[in-house]
């Protein structure tokens, strides 16, 4: 399955996106003046495969929870048992992705695939709200400051857990995935695959993750530069790295970006642990870029080096670092209004407005 | 009425704002971890004078239009009438305004404060569509690299058109105001506002526009140079330097950011014609400010000279140059967002999530 969804990701159109920027060309406001909306819309009629692309809607938020061996390393002053209590907020609604997804008409759905402490009830029943799927893969990884955090085996398994909640959410109707995380611990995986994926220094890919103190920012440093010392971590065996290094969130995220890549749907990053997921999902299939939107640009140093390898420039950039997907839900209305204008904008000709 | 309206604008409630940041606090994610949201929501409860503020909704769009002396000068190669004509495209709903409205659910009026040629019919009818106001003060300002654009009475009559459409808008139910305009040539006018408020030198306040060549830049800074040496430009006398080289959208616009003030309801600026114009605002009445959130950043240079006078950081910088009010509109769910995680997002005591 990972294998036939890597074979089926393919090119952006090439027609299509000349198409749409020949219709950008035509519509009444100066040429170029709507920024980087206007690639954007060009690059996802190339996704479309057509002009103009659908409306990115509805947006589905797919929130993948894990926990994290490398805690016992005291890299976080958070307790485990949050990843677990969170979700719980996030199945009453009381989130702060919640309240961005309710404003945006976005679905929400939690997706456990290595939650180490016991998970709350599934929620108040309500359809519409947000759902759990329980797809625990094992009950968080290994500490991968002292062996592989995952088998090559269990990376697979959360990837492919990624692909097929990514096929659900499509043949659901959604128009765009949307990358969310929770895991006590998780920037410290997520820092260690930006450093193995773009060879940044440890230094430059670690951030304060939820804003720890100097002397835990030392040792978080500390721990991931030890887990690039203990791996030999090859760039071109991606599965490889998530197993060595990387989370069960980390993985699954990768196969809901290749998931959506493979059915030319767009999916919108949200911070350090999208973008490190996405470095992955890049060495699998080079041309799952083409379907990736930078949301925003989160405050962690690490997300920054991978969306400069990636070649991506957020839409958003606000000082965010919570994750959950928030920092995505905030960007999309910025890429439906790109989208829109491909749409709705009348031209020149039609509008009987003069040209320069 | 205008010095009524200044004599209204108060403070921002300190009492409100540490009762929202006590919240901010409270909630379930890290401290600080939505970035400038947070700030924002603490302003915006300043403003309204309670925690947490009212949702910024509806929002409506106001789009102030006017024409300009100026433009015998050669500032920009687009000729006279697409103003007029644009109106008509933002009264048939086929602008980008227009979409980004729709999609933000906000209301579209426009306000003809100076346009010089013919207006195309109201529009459809349609009671919910963009509706027009007749309100021109003159059609189109005098050139000013000859003499004043207005003269002092005609500029007061703008200034009083937009507090008078302010009103009427937060009478009518909006919880945000959002700046538009529309005007061929009217860059050069906000560019001279801005080097006379913020003492910049013509070349930095002044840019492209819509997009000119080398040769009408050169010509449009050397015009905007000439209307700063021609009038004596007093900042502690915004009616004057608007009346001597401002435009009628301009001053309206200045209104409308000080009616919204004194109703205490925010204004969101979209670019460099509404930051000249909240520069004009700010001299009136200083405590102004306090209502104007920033949406985007313009490319144009002048917008961020502005800004940086305001001490306000723009939301949103994707390299828009369109005007209309479209990206203040793109900027709404950002604002909408910052105070629906007061009304919405649990605490950790409710949720039950143990704090670090």
């Amino acid at each position: 399955m990972l294998e036939s969804t890597v074979a089926a990701i393919r090119p952006l159109d090439e027609a299509a996106m000349a198409a749409a920027r020949e219709l950008q060309g035509r519509l009444t406001k100066p040429a170029g003046s709507l920024g980087a909306l206007e690639p954007l819309s060009v690059r996802l009629a190339g996704l479309a495969g057509g002009c103009p692309p659908p409306l990115p809607e509805p947006a589905a938020v797919a929130i993948f929870a894990g926990d994290h061996g490398v805690h016992a390393q005291g890299v976080t002053p958070w307790p485990q048992e949050v990843t677990a209590q969170m979700i719980g907020n996030f199945l009453a609604g009381g989130a702060v992705v919640n309240a961005f997804a309710r404003q945006a008409g976005a679905s929400v759905t939690v997706v456990d695939v290595g939650v180490a402490t016991p998970l709350p009830a599934d929620g108040g029943g309500d359809p519409a709200g947000p759902r759990l799927v329980r797809a625990n893969v094992r009950t968080g990884t290994r500490d991968l400051t002292v062996t592989a955090a995952l088998t090559r085996d269990e990376a697979r398994t959360a990837v492919q857990t990624g692909i097929r909640v990514a096929g659900e959410l499509v043949d659901g109707g959604a128009g765009i995935l949307i990358t969310g995380d929770m895991g006590i611990g998780n920037t410290t995986p997520a820092a260690a695959l930006i450093a193995a994926f773009t060879g940044v220094d440890p230094a430059e890919a670690t951030g304060r993750g939820t804003g720890v103190d100097d002397e835990t920012y030392a040792r978080k440093v500390d721990v991931v530069r030890a887990a690039l010392n203990r791996h030999t971590l090859d760039p071109a065996d991606p599965l490889g790295v998530l197993a060595a290094v990387g989370g069960l969130e980390h993985a699954a995220l990768c196969g809901l970006i290749l998931g959506a890549a493979a059915r030319r749907v767009p999916v919108l990053l949200d911070g350090v642990i999208a973008v490190s997921a996405a470095l992955a999902a890049a060495a699998f299939a080079p041309d799952a870029v083409g379907a990736m939107v930078a949301g925003h640009r989160s405050a962690e140093p690490g997300a920054t080096a991978a969306l400069r390898h990636l070649g991506l420039d957020p839409l958003i950039d606000l000082g965010l670092r919570l994750g959950e997907g928030t920092g995505a839900l905030l960007a999309l209305p910025v890429v439906t209004g790109a989208v829109r204008v491909l749409h709705e904008v009348a031209t020149f000709d039609a509008a009987g407005v003069a040209e320069k």
